[in-house]
């Protein structure tokens, strides 16, 4: 009888837990589930007689080392910086890990101890990273089997609200963590660009997008280069990632981060200021209105009218409505944004991701692209709740039945688990369409 | 016979020793000059029969306690986060100090104990931050004392090139730390306008700047808020305070920022490509060249010309000189920019200081403008080092022969301070014109 430790019964792991308990049943398993608040592990077991909550707490040493030590296998859905901790009682006591985070360097340092204790510490297994690699190292290696040499990558994703649920001017709400949407793009991005290694400064990320599929607007992602390497993409010609929004939302976008609302870095001592007062005082001394701003220095010729809508939409124009906080300008920003962008209850989201892929095969230039596009079934069962976890989930199956044989840290990228890993999702109603 | 204990002969310590040394022979006072070089406070004592040069290590905890005992006041010169070790020894056994720092939150904490020590703790006494509070406040006092109430407050300040020996298109050499000169500008700036606190996020500090007496560019310092309380402007309508370059040097420099080529937060692996090839790879993807670049994406309209031969004299076109190092974008730049802005041998500094008070007396609005403009002697005996060095030497002067009556942490913007200083300040040649 395998036993299944999950660490963590936060919003993102109700799919996860749904699929190992439904596995438990023909594999009696046994899964216990660990979490700050009790209530949250026993909602997620939900009375399953395979399932056990207990309050977890990942810095009581002697409970963390017992729990461990009593599984054959951890799930961790902890912050990301805490993985580490459950690692090395992983590597101690011979348990494998799965998490949907990226590789960090103190991880990445356990690989030679983590294979001489037989174990895998498997990492980046959820949607991005994870669904990503999954789909994109399987079309990759399909075109390089057959003689196809690759010259091109460009590869996409955004967590966005159905279509249905699509109801302000934005065509955006949060469905996951709301403070990294309002900080994103604050870093220089690189990408490869005609064989060359490209910047872009912090201050462009939302200026210098592209459209794509006609329907999303994407911004460049921090570090492309770091997937050269891993996807063996040396010799091509481009390697870009990317995050989607709806079309229109980056320029909209841009128009804050250049007055520098999205700042995160110093405290603004604004609270009982209107949201227009708010605004005015971060316009250049020589600009009469927002509108006169978008014109004048932005230097905005399109989609002006639409533009200054979204900013309306926020209330900066409004002489009612008050800044309630001393805070960053990221954090006032994000108490404007929390009630208008509420995904509302019964309101689904949805998951878009795309690969591009230019190649050479004989001689002659191709394209492929494959197409993820998933939806949320209620406000529990999100679309990205369904595509972090059930890869997770999966991956726990896969390893318990000694189906992968990969020791020490890794990443999804190989054969042994992409194919499997995507058939499974495929038949859970998750699949590219190429 | 009184002791002063000067810590530091770096390069800015010329004028305030050579200073102290011409007063000590009518006053009797012992100088120790300590440096980790004993050569360099050797250089600086220069055999004088009152200096006494030192082997001097800060964090030689003993060493450093006998010579503060021995001593009846100290001048700091070292890093300014190092100058706390310093006044808490100065607490401990009674001894003034003096420096030309900020006051740090460490430092401002020491004010009780320093007050009750019976000494004397005085920051920020050299050019900026120092010769501008001095001359600041007299000036507004004065104005204050007639019954002027003040509505506007600008200062700006700029460490420059003597005339003579401007000679490249920026009109600028390095006469500072030029690694500050590289990342200057890249946190947001708040100030005070039409009554309001203003703010200009990091990437927009080089193109909203004011053109200061024909002559100048000025862009904002990152705080001009916090001069309010200190200086009683509280009720002025307008506080700003700037940094100046030469009229020109902004716009050039914006177009660095703008790229991102001024980033000192990630590095760049860019080693042996030529600069042209450098600065391609920060241009936007849709861009061919850099004067696209400007014209097209940053959309300047005015003196593109002149701005491209600024860059031109930077080598951005360059199909020959080469990236030496992988660094940060900043460190990248500062090492292309080190040899083309050097000042020279036999080449001169000059420092820049303007005020602009606006008030109301007598129900009549009036203006009153100050500007001190102070070239170099020598490579040593530059304006920077006469500016932040004589400020310090004669407070020493006053605070030993009893002059000054404040204790604990203080910074000079009373008239115990500004009147005998700004009067000896006139008497060595450092005087503002009305």
């Amino acid at each position: 009888m395998k036993k299944i430790f999950i660490i963590g019964a936060g919003l993102s792991s109700s799919h996860l837990i749904n699929y190992l308990k439904k596995e438990s049943e023909a594999n009696q398993w046994k899964i216990t589930v660990g979490d700050a608040s009790i209530e949250n592990a026993k909602n997620k077991c939900n009375g399953h007689k395979n399932c056990k909550a207990i309050s977890f707490d990942i810095n009581n040493k002697e409970l963390r080392e017992q729990e461990i030590k009593n599984a054959d296998i951890i799930v961790s859905l902890l912050p990301p910086t805490l993985h580490i901790k459950v690692a090395t009682d992983c590597v101690k006591y011979g348990k494998h890990m799965v998490t949907a985070s990226y590789v960090s360097p103190a991880m990445a340092a356990l690989h030679k101890k983590a294979e001489k204790a037989n174990i895998l510490l498997l990492n980046e297994m959820g949607l991005d990273p994870g669904i990503d690699h999954l789909s994109a190292m399987q079309m990759m290696d399909q075109i390089r089997k057959k003689g196809g040499e690759i010259t091109s990558f460009r590869s996409y994703c955004g967590g966005l609200v159905a279509k249905k649920f699509d109801t302000n001017p934005w065509h955006y709400k949060f469905t996951w963590n709301p403070k990294n949407v309002v900080i994103a793009g604050q870093s220089a991005a690189k990408y490869k660009h005609n064989h060359h290694v490209s910047y872009v400064s912090a201050s462009r990320i939302f200026s210098e997008t592209e459209v794509i599929e006609k329907e999303f607007d994407a911004y460049l992602n921090r570090d492309s280069i770091s997937y050269i390497k891993p996807y063996g993409l040396e010799n091509a010609k481009t390697v870009v990632r990317g995050t989607l929004r709806i079309k229109g939302f980056c320029d909209a976008w841009n128009v804050l981060v250049q007055l520098g609302i999205t700042d995160d870095t110093y405290i603004v001592e604004q609270s009982g200021l209107t949201i227009k007062e708010y605004i005015l005082s971060f316009l250049p001394k020589d600009c009469k209105s927002l509108k006169a701003y978008i014109v004048d220095h932005l230097k905005y010729t399109k989609n002006i009218d639409k533009i200054y809508k979204q900013l309306l939409y926020l209330g900066f124009e409004s002489e009612t409505e008050k800044i309630t906080i001393s805070d960053t300008p990221a954090n006032i920003l994000l108490s404007i944004l929390k009630d208008k962008w509420k995904l509302e209850k019964g309101e689904h989201d949805r998951i878009i991701m795309i690969h591009y892929v230019d190649y050479i095969l004989n001689g002659k230039k191709q394209s492929a692209k494959a197409i993820l596009d998933v939806e949320g079934e209620s406000q529990q069962l999100t679309a990205m709740s369904k595509t972090v976890g059930l890869p997770m989930g999966i991956a726990v199956k896969l390893i318990l039945t000694n189906q992968i044989k990969a020791r020490g840290v890794h990443i999804p990228i190989t054969e042994e688990f992409y194919t499997p890993v995507l058939k499974e999702l495929k038949a859970h109603g998750v699949a590219f369409k190429e």
